[in-house]
């Protein structure tokens, strides 16, 4: 066995506890929330914004009305509408600042985060937990992946079975949704 | 007179020439193609693409369809939509993909440049000339402004005045325009 | 006169009193922070993130370490460093939150506004101000350029003298600059 | 079980074989390309593009001067210098174009693909294979995971063991690198 075969089954052995320790609706509930809502405005930060934006792009393939909070198509939000905010250690100024300018505009938030007793996901309508390792708990953790990595590979994931029920959800084909992909590459 | 009044003078003298040699149908020219597009797309690189993205902000205040190519949540082009390229200097390998993307989309193609004799123009359905210094004839130049600054800066009055040309031809309030930015700040 | 030429006229008359109207020392005064700082981070929404994007280009062809706030290859900030913030209106949660974080660093911020008795510039150690119309007193206002678009091009220029200034300051030659544009475009 | 828990372990269980299926060396080969470059530069589109957002920002976490192809803050590359592009598919105009920048500018290039027989790995110095299903060869595809989604969870999960390799070959601590993050969030 090489370094190399020995790590990847050592991530994938860390990247699979949390999801396989979420609530068992917690794709379906965040699904159905989705399609509930009239507009959907992601926002995060860092690492964590990039596996939202992944998200994003899978929700414009859906024909859905999504943005990226602060990118400069983005439209407004009030009630009917959705925010989803993912902050894996629970609590941040720009995060907290965000969960409340939503809460303002009379908009649905949903917060997903590792950390459920935080302050940010008790402004939340709704919390998903991916009970993973974030910088909230890094400190003298001896897992392979540092900081928030688990979290944030675990996001991703979760959020591409997030897509795959809204594929059944929405009834579209496969290829409905293909044909949403740019064609400017 | 202060070093700094006389260069905000000098400045604005920079500005103002290209500006005002530009042909006289070119605000309403291009208003009147991002009116009868179904979706528009907007391309360009560097502090051109700035400039684009501050139209494109502009364009979904007015509700129409627009995205930064490239970003996530930007969707596909075919007949019917429009494809606006800025390349100051005329000619560069990226612009020159995405110019060619764009044809083979079947999307009309509208170049905004300093170039017009340059390839990409070449390959446009229109091309809109703002004749000011870019990086493609700045070496020697004694502006005080350096590289391709007035480029961009008559760039973004320009599309300023595009968007006010907009709001008269959609017939819309500025009420109605403000209602459509971001409340996520 | 066509309508056209007009409007530029009546752009470029809108644009130039906020310039001319700002403090003497405003442009030495940004360059002498930016010289002066080890790390220089920008933070701004909307448009007025475009135009300091703009200025951030321009740091970094003068060799200086700087960087966008959010931006995945951003930096941490501390005492020696300077973050700069666009917030034209003088008060929104984002930016009030991102000018508490750059306090709590123990980084120098300073402000550029049209608000200086707003909140956010009362945070700031040096504020700018540039006297221009924005979307905190925009209404029934009869200029011709909307919202916040005089402060955003204003801004623009403001800060692209403050980039002559820093040639001068650096003792740098335009060949150095253009040496550091990015030549994968 | 589930049908939340069945489809994770389903995940799970189709991005594991193409990791697992990479070149024994391929981590510590892409690590060493990494800490061997005076400067590295990062570029793909779409989702393939947020993954390796995702290393640059570890890169920088490193202490590397890493930079994403188009931010406003990315440098030039020449000799010594390290360009890696992502392209799954292995073939698209944009990408294409960058290679031949890349090569122009003397730059070393690395290539990350699904599709190591296609163009533009066949530009490139050194080539990383990742042999997942990409939108080259979804088309009847049964998979619960559509179109590049594999080819992208897969190359977050190798690209972040890149960045584990990285931090043994540079000897740096968790500290150190936790040091390089921003605190402006």
């Amino acid at each position: 066995m090489s370094e190399q075969h020995d790590r990847i089954k050592q991530a994938i052995a860390e990247i699979s506890p949390p999801l396989l320790a979420m609530d068992e609706d917690a794709v379906t509930r965040l699904a159905e929330e989705v399609v509930a809502a009239r507009r959907i405005v992601l926002f995060g930060m860092g690492r964590e914004l990039l596996q939202l934006k992944a998200f994003g792009m899978r929700l414009v393939h859906h024909g859905l009305d999504a943005h990226i909070a602060g990118e400069v198509t983005a439209l407004p939000v009030t009630q009917g509408d959705l925010v989803i905010i993912s902050i894996g250690p629970g609590d941040l100024d720009m995060h907290r600042a965000m969960a409340g300018l939503a809460r303002k505009a009379g908009a649905r938030l949903v917060v997903l985060t590792a950390q459920p007793l935080a302050a940010i996901p008790k402004m939340a309508d709704a919390v998903v937990v991916i009970p993973a390792q974030t910088m909230a708990d890094d400190s003298g953790s001896d897992a392979l992946l540092p900081m928030g990595t688990v979290y944030e590979i675990a996001l991703l994931i979760y959020l591409d079975l997030v897509a795959v029920k809204l594929r059944e959800l929405t009834g579209q084909t496969l290829d409905q949704i293909r044909a949403r992909h740019s064609n400017l590459e």
